[in-house]
């Protein structure tokens, strides 16, 4: 973590500088105030007035900013994902002894990779195999016969289920829950019946969980997590949903059964999404949108009325009790006037459900 | 899990056979495209097609679809129900080597029921019982004077606390929270100060609790969750709810505290219901509906407005917010025509608080 | 927890009693149907009916309704918050024996105060430091050079990240997670790409953490939670969010990054509230509201739409549908009539987004 310049930044991550290339950086900071020592980004053209006041040592910018530098920098196209990659050496999480902690149970019949940490009270079940690498943090239960590839990292008290399969370097914050019950069951003649939950949850490549996010496994086929996907805190992803490459989910949301959301798509947070929909590639679903039909299109999509004072909500929401009564009165008007007005069941939003 | 066969499950669970009987089922499958060895379900028409191509050994149908069977089968009124109970016999989460892991921790005081598997990690604390038969998996904790029924199933890191009372045959996913505090506050001179719950939460018979779900203790009574609920993942039961028999919970829901919920409802997931509310039996609340009103007619409830294109979103937001505007340009339509409106406050949706 | 009489209580906690001051008071219960021996309190008038049939050996009340006191009873100012603390004496979770359980892995360079219980299965990790009189019940996982303020009480399974600063008498429920990885990603030329969470998570005193909720580390500054603040069960509070003294959140509610709350707030369940706004100070939110703009002035909001039966609601969400259509009908009129509207963009619940 110590010992950077400017000039090593920028020659390993490919990068121009300005300014005095042994400029020392010893961590990274916000553009304002900013800390001396340290390196910030400017990727918003709103916080450039900032760049002659901030007490950084030096500043990623994009090239069109490069000439409003004052003091050092890097120049990047695109300065947040510089300043991500630099960030992480710094990140004093990232780096690990590997070892086993004489605490953690660890079935004989378990694999465990090479150059891996278990943590202290760790639990790892017969014929599951942890890939080289990877620090699984305390507390942790990994299943029987539980696949986790290479590079993971799993913070603390993440429970995987039995027969999971996680790709590489997936990360897994605590309290996730891969691998639960799906939510299945059958009306008997006195009450529900379990409907068994035989499949599993397949998870790709670099893929993030949030903390107590939950995964339930599949009835009888698996529920997918494509490569590349990023789960936020709290998210419910019900059985046999199938979730595509580089989606990027936000907290509190939930997906019903058997739903299939496409690849690079934008969901917000406390979102729902009903069961057995089709989410095609690229769709932006906005923060707590209900989602109860298929979404064929790319695109943005939204369903929730904002806030307003209470008053003026308590208005809002006789006048849309009493919207059945606003036609009426249109219709009698138009009768009176003799107009005949264009009705039909759909609104200009149309289309949903 | 091996040796089953067709004319075997037929007598076991007292249905009739097609085909031959001596036909060797290893295992369930979806219908299409079915699996070579396996036994699958026919539940809706829509899918009758699917008989003639499945890969299947045998199907399940109802009586009504029996001539339509070209290969073997089993007839049963409710093929679902069927299936649910021959899929556990190939459910190799459902058996266990009874033990006590030397892990584990328990309290001299607490009782162990015969048969039970006590996982890695455990906890179980002073004077708790655990029934015969029961399974509590790695990483769980289990309060003082806590009793659970027989034939539980815990699978991991539940946290039950103390002097909470779990009947028969309960099922457990990882992460759920039994008997957390209530949240009890009283505004005091200097900020909120706790008011202790020293009720406890009573769960009776075949009661299945999801991933992450937490269910608070009572201020003085206690919550009580009846026979046969079944609570998904990541849901909220605050403290002193009464949740009915047989009443089924999708994930992500909330109910605020000393709401009663009456037997076999249905409930959405996302839902949200307020505090103090009664909600008699067998209402059906569709997915994230608000409820701030009891409902005393048994029936089905919604209140989200559903998913638009967010350009359309963003105008019928606008439309709504305006609705006071489109009731005066009525009014002023309706003066100028000498027409009299009927208005009230109550729209045809009535009875909404 | 016994021995208690009306006359030791009311001097102990500074009050008034009726009756004779030797009643034995030997717990807390309910107004109705109330229970011998225990002390009840009246905080609401229409409870009044009960004093006279209460079960209860005596009952809190206002000074108001001391004349109404048909048997023994303390006179107090705020009977519910007299209760609050006088319950606390029968609670049997708040006292406990301070030790250390021999399964707790303690990292030798972590300092634990005086008089703490270490439950059993406890992970502290290195430079952590827990403050005098804390008690950190069974499965907890403290995180390296985390620092807990004296009299915590975490309940069990909490999980606190690396290098987090909690105040003093903080309680914490099972499952809560303080410190996890904030959700910042950044797209890169392959996929999303991690951006280091550097920030931490700083709590002040007196703060109460519900079940499984959950509180993000910033990304550079630290997340905020001020002192006496509460917070129910699966809430999440994501990177950089900061949160006023005693404001309370009740549980399910989401709040995105970056985010300012003002002190003495009061969030319903089941609030969303979008990232970079601010709330000011005393400003309560109704259960369910979704916030995407910045609330300046104190008060109550809202936002979503009440219960209706489900086919009241289904024609509901056609006619707000289609009131593109209404208004174009009412524009058609107004010109047939030569009416000018006074038309605009802002209904009277005006100032939303």
């Amino acid at each position: 973590m110590a010992g950077h310049t400017l000039g090593g930044l920028a020659s390993r991550f490919g990068l121009e500088s300005r300014g005095d290339v042994a400029t020392p950086i010893d961590g990274v900071c916000n553009l304002s105030p900013g800390k001396p020592g340290c390196l910030s980004f400017l990727s918003s053209p709103q916080y450039r007035k900032f760049l002659t006041e901030t007490a950084a040592a030096a500043v990623i910018v994009r090239p069109r900013d490069a000439a409003a530098l004052t003091g050092a920098g890097l120049i990047a196209k695109d300065p947040y994902l510089a300043y991500a990659r630099i960030a992480a050496l710094f990140d004093p999480d990232r780096n690990f002894e590997p070892g086993i902690h004489p605490s953690a149970v660890i079935d004989p019949a378990a694999k465990i990779g090479e150059g891996v940490l278990i943590g202290a009270n760790v639990v790892v079940m017969a014929r599951a195999s942890i890939g080289a690498g990877s620090s699984i943090g305390a507390g942790c239960v990994i299943g029987e016969d539980t696949v986790i590839g290479e590079g993971a990292r799993f913070v603390a008290q993440v429970h995987v289920g039995n027969r999971v399969c996680i790709g590489r370097r997936c990360h897994v914050q605590p309290g996730a829950v891969i691998g639960s019950r799906g939510f299945g069951n059958a009306l008997g003649p006195s009450g529900w019946e379990e409907v068994p939950q035989l499949g599993s949850v397949v998870i790709g490549d670099d893929v993030e969980i949030g903390a107590n996010t939950c995964i339930d496994r599949g009835a009888l086929d698996d529920t997918l997590i494509a490569n590349g996907v990023r789960l936020d805190n709290l998210i419910q992803i019900a059985h046999n949903c199938s979730i595509g490459e580089h989606t990027a989910i936000a907290a509190c949301t939930g997906i019903a059964g058997s739903t299939r959301i496409g690849a690079r798509c934008m969901i917000g947070g406390a979102v729902g999404i009903s069961g057995h929909l089709e989410i095609t590639d690229d769709v932006v679903i906005l923060g707590r949108t209900m989602v109860t039909r298929s979404l064929t299109e790319k695109g943005a999509y939204g369903s929730d009325l904002p806030v307003a004072p209470a008053r003026e909500w308590r208005k809002r929401t006789v006048r849309v009790r009493r919207l059945d009564q606003t036609e009426r009165r249109l219709t009698s008007i138009e009768k009176t006037l003799g107009i005949e007005s264009k009705k039909g069941n759909e609104g200009d939003d149309g289309g949903d459900d």
